[in-house]
């Protein structure tokens, strides 16, 4: 059994279930359980999904967060609660869970996801990567300063060392940071993420496990050739759909378009 | 069952696998009775073929044509005699046959082709789709003069009536035809299937059954924007990767790279 954890509105309900069924087509040998954190979808809408996961052969467990969970959080302008759900399921999971894989739903997963959920984690408290272009690491260093960055991780794929966290992530720390940074935090998660523990993260390979879509070209070159797309196809286990553009939205361009768009069609067409 | 045919030497049989894989998986419902007619083909590469259609339910026949064939054909300077095969499939394929569809192996198959292959063909010798840009059509139409070309059918994609090919087709008006025009031919299939038979071919739509993956963009553009990706993806039956470059090579580049590579890799890994 792999766990596997997702938080997200009814907004990215579709979105999951391309990304859930990449992930089922890819990993036929595997059985996942799937937590879902939410605090608004709809009874039908965690039937589908639930009716949808035991479809191919997996479980569907839904967490609803109420209002009064994370009273004392403070909050951003145009964020809610829910950024801390990521950060912070250690506490809503299981009591008993030892690991747990976060995956953004803007991903496709295609090829087998184990190599990665069973990586030695030792006692860091999460396993990520970070985009290693230059820009992204320096804007964000300067950013974050006075704490000291060595890589910005993105928190879209979070292999997360639950033991580790329940010694040793304090809800108050984070609530702290956030007040004192309120004005400097544009991804308030991945920030957290990064400014807090970022010492305490295990980098695993971008390319492997959090294939930048838009950046084809730059980890073709920077790898001498050898990532090329024949190379993606066979060795990457998540493609993500980083930035504002979405290939579930009409103004969608990028190389991995008719590949999503393929998902999708099996995702959606015959649930 | 649905008759399918295809020609081609060694170095297609990766990229036929590749397109046999796409039908398979998008037509489950279907049986198909795969004909190759070659020249060059190796018992054992026969038998992969064979194996691999039968792995997915469908029958397997290779008709091996002798250097004795079409002795009185001309030849040209870059092309065997292979270049008849397809007009002339109808003498080397079992006399009862009635249709039979003609598959170019750089395709791939990514939606249903039952309606395709049930096209009420009336009097006519094929189906096919001419590929609208004005500017092939122009150059051929020129460049075949004084033959009356209407639209220059592209010839990877067709749909044959063999019963009314027996009627009408005679192969010395195809051997006169590239005596007479050896020195203008370019690719001399296509040209003698427009030159000589162009009136009798009826028209398909070249969006749905030959969609030429470097016009995505003239398509989406004429269709006022209809013919997008998510359209593409759920309504084209054939995706034809025209030209030169070729996905299965290095050098490749475009826009159904990923989608090539996807089916590459599953028809590639698990034979």
């Amino acid at each position: 059994m792999i766990n596997l954890l997702v938080t997200l509105d009814s907004k990215y309900i579709k979105p999951l279930k391309v990304m859930l069924k990449s992930l089922f087509l890819n990993n036929q040998e595997e059985k996942f359980n799937i937590y879902l954190l939410h605090s608004s979808l709809k009874d039908y809408e965690l039937e589908d999904l639930n009716q949808y996961t035991e479809n191919h052969g997996s479980l569907f467990t839904s967490i609803h967060i109420g209002e009064d969970y994370f009273q004392d959080a403070p909050t951003l302008l145009h964020y809610t609660k829910e950024m801390y759900y990521r950060l912070l399921a250690f506490k809503l999971l299981p009591k008993d869970m030892e690991r747990i894989l976060y995956i953004d739903p803007d991903t496709l997963i295609i090829n087998p996801i184990k190599e990665l959920y069973e990586i030695d984690l030792e006692e860091y408290l999460f396993a990520a990567a970070y985009h290693d272009k230059i820009t992204v690491k320096e804007i964000n260093r300067i950013r974050l300063y006075p704490y000291d960055i060595q890589a910005y991780y993105n928190s879209g794929v979070l292999l997360m060392n639950l033991d580790a966290q329940r010694q040793h992530i304090d809800e108050n720390d984070i609530f702290a940071f956030v007040e004192e940074n309120k004005s400097k935090l544009i991804m308030p998660d991945q920030d957290i993420l990064n400014a807090l523990y970022s010492k305490n993260i295990k980098s695993i390979d971008e390319k492997l496990y959090n294939y930048d879509v838009r950046f084809y070209r730059y980890y073709k070159i920077m790898s001498g050739g050898l990532w090329d797309m024949d190379h993606v196809i066979r060795n990457t286990v998540i493609l993500h759909f980083c930035g504002k553009k979405k290939p579930w939205n009409k103004d969608y361009r990028g190389l991995f378009y008719a590949l999503y768009k393929h998902y999708e069609r099996i995702a959606l067409d015959n649930s």
